[in-house]
């Protein structure tokens, strides 16, 4: 079966200028950011109207393959002779659109299916494109300039995160996110295995205190930086996200369009920072 | 407003016997795994029934803070005001339910906004507890016993699997899932900013080849093991299941029951045997 062109390697892996702090030395780099987007998977059977199945973020490239095993493994479709082909725009032309895709089945597809079972939520919703971003920055209130935190404030996050963890963890499977002050003191510490949840626990407790926006706050969350994480914290008002690991593209551009200050990669004595760094004061000390 | 009671220790991290291989050598150990267990989360104004808002895979603890975390980043309540309690089981209580929350606002909650936006679905769907586990029994075929695999091959696959992405990624930022025959040939490597979505299109490319099932290859995937990765797995046939990082509890009973072989923290001259180690010939050399 013919599968569907493949996205070009530079919505794979997403050039980017950043400012990377190391050992006291702050130099401006091109760098390669994670592509994320969304992707809405439907299926159809001979003459059907495509049925929405999913809506899933994820790194362009492969998506017959994504779609198809999304079907099998979750039990909608039963074998490999039941997926007749994709429906799709061509994602090598730009003006076509590539954020949906329809798998054709050789059976009508029972859309009861789908409604019965209540596909697991992560996080955001209704974020269908970088368009949405627009709609979220409706919802959150500017966030304003500053605090301005240094970076060796920044460079001692990770090692106050791990010692409260130690306290809390003993499984080595939790994600983690921290609540810190503006010269790095821990306030709160949430865990989960999933790190969607963990960032909402962390607000959670700020929101049943009264005490959003966090305009004064760093977050600093223990995995990777996808959008749904910069979302959640733009809307709870935070001003410097950080994070251990890499952001994604989508990450990136959300931050900077609602007013984030974007740290990732802090971990021994260096960061790099993705968007907002005029909160950061990366000066020589 | 008061807080739902806090669930036990027990179930945030769960006690497991598990066979842990060493530089050669092989002992039984007492190990703690992350608690991973699902949670509905509702919504209600004052004389409502509650409205579903979302389900998610969460380990154990300060659920009213991720309740009213989730809807307030989501959008879903406004302000602190908004919210004025939480319904649920007593979770101390073993007898009472405590896998829903429900969220009792000051005003009316629209459904509709629920409705409307779809939320992301990361993975397996319906999965509301452990009975139904039994429900993917139904529709995962037995894996048959065996193979054997050696514990120098799985030694070799994290190093292999790193090989393999540094072709392909710039980013450091996505995860991988790869498949290998039993004796260590990586076959195919799919990369994602999602998990789930690493290894639905490692699945999903086998599905498109007929190759299903995939009773004679090992699954290594990047980062850490919940639940619902075990349920693709063990749908696609796969016997052996490997990761970097840590499973949960509710991956390792899945694992057991479904007849996959679960294998965990696998890096550098060690690793931890979860399920079924029956297929790893863990003897000295």
């Amino acid at each position: 079966m013919t599968q569907p062109p493949e996205p070009s390697l530079e919505r794979r892996a997403t050039r980017a200028r950043i400012t990377a702090y190391r050992a006291g030395t702050v130099e401006s780099l091109d760098d390669r950011l994670a592509g994320e987007e969304p992707l809405a998977i439907r299926a159809a059977g001979p003459g059907q109207e495509p049925v929405d199945v999913a809506i899933t973020m994820r790194t362009p490239g492969h998506e017959a393959e994504l779609a198809a095993g999304f079907l099998r493994t979750e039990g909608l479709v039963e074998d490999h002779a039941a997926i007749i082909g994709f429906d799709r725009g061509d994602p090598t032309i730009a003006a076509q659109p590539d954020d949906e895709i329809t798998v054709r089945l050789a059976r009508p597809f029972d859309a009861s299916l789908v409604a019965e079972r209540h596909f697991v939520a992560t996080a955001s919703c209704g974020i269908c494109g970088r368009a949405s971003i627009d709609e979220i920055a409706v919802r959150c209130a500017p966030i304003p300039a500053g605090p301005l935190v240094s970076a060796e404030t920044l460079l001692s996050l990770p090692g106050r995160l791990r010692e409260a963890q130690a306290v809390f963890e003993a499984t080595g499977g939790l994600h983690a996110a921290g609540l810190f002050t503006v010269t790095g003191e821990l306030l709160v510490l949430r865990e989960d295995i999933g790190r969607h949840n963990a960032l909402d626990k962390l607000i959670g407790s700020q929101v049943l205190a009264g005490n959003l926006p966090l305009h004064g706050n760093i977050v600093l969350v223990s995995g990777r930086l996808g959008f749904e994480l910069v979302q959640k914290a733009a809307v709870a008002g935070v001003p410097v996200l950080a994070a251990v690991s890499a952001p994604s593209d989508l990450a990136v551009e959300t931050a900077g369009r609602l007013g984030v200050t974007l740290v990732g990669f802090l971990r021994g004595a260096g960061f790099n920072i993705y968007a907002r760094p005029d909160r950061i004061a990366v000066g020589r000390v």
